[in-house]
């Protein structure tokens, strides 16, 4: 077996424990660099009352904490299903390197969760989608960029 | 002047703030029930080492945390600028009701930040993203959400 299937395995394996344990969905996700897992993750919404704390959010979260940056450069991810839009997102600012998946967004959609609507929404029009959003231009909002332009010192992200 | 150019001004405020203490980026939200700010977040995301640590997603998690739920469903949120991908599906899954945005995606680009570059990622189809995202189907896939949909007392989300 290579690295690669014992740590989409590995993944599964703590997606179907936290199910069985009633910690949360069935979701894992291990942050990788090289051959060394990094950290891991599942998906601990409803225990820990947190809408965010999907699995790929924790697993990058905690890599993030251990490797004391906030950039996962050179990492991957092994994830037990492929990731919403909040994870995909989260994986592009943690800027990783590859995401691997054992299953697919319509395999959640089946059992239940949003995945699947929350990407329709995004490939609408803004004033097309479920939840409105509205812009109330503010001249204190280019000033807010302005600010960020301007200083010297900022650490860019 | 109304409630809501109260509280877009106040998250504009928090936002500069958070530039001028050199906390993190010129982003910052605030999460409103009724007349009511329920929480706020500003981006701490080189402060605290946290790629995921965005202004909305702070706010969502603390908010969250004082309501004691995991859906956010009849609250609004008040942000500095339209969310990026990773805050908009975290918007999602709060149930939110409403976004009200300062600024857009645009104006955060020219001040040098990735969502507009997310989003476009977002509208490829996968094989044509920058991020490679692997397909590696297993048999113990199905069975994760086999074991979700058969558990009896879960909590869905």
């Amino acid at each position: 077996m290579t690295n690669q299937q014992l740590f989409i395995r590995k993944a599964l394996k703590l997606a179907l424990e936290n199910v069985q344990t009633g910690k949360g969905g069935p979701f894992a996700a291990l942050i990788v660099k090289g051959n060394n897992i990094i950290a891991s993750g599942t998906s601990l919404v409803t225990s820990l009352n947190d809408p965010t704390a999907h699995a790929e959010i924790i697993a990058i979260r905690e890599a993030c904490k251990i490797l004391g940056t906030f950039q996962l450069r050179g990492c991957e991810i092994y994830s037990s299903c492929e990731p919403c839009p909040m994870c995909l997102g989260a994986m592009y600012w943690a800027r990783l390197a590859k995401i691997f998946i054992a299953s697919i967004m319509q395999d959640a959609a089946n059992a239940g969760f949003d995945d699947a609507f929350i990407y329709s929404e995004f490939s609408k029009k803004i004033s097309e989608r479920k939840m409105p959003m509205v812009l109330m231009p503010q001249n204190e909002a280019l000033e807010v960029f302005k600010e960020w332009k301007k200083k010297g010192d900022k650490v860019k992200y």
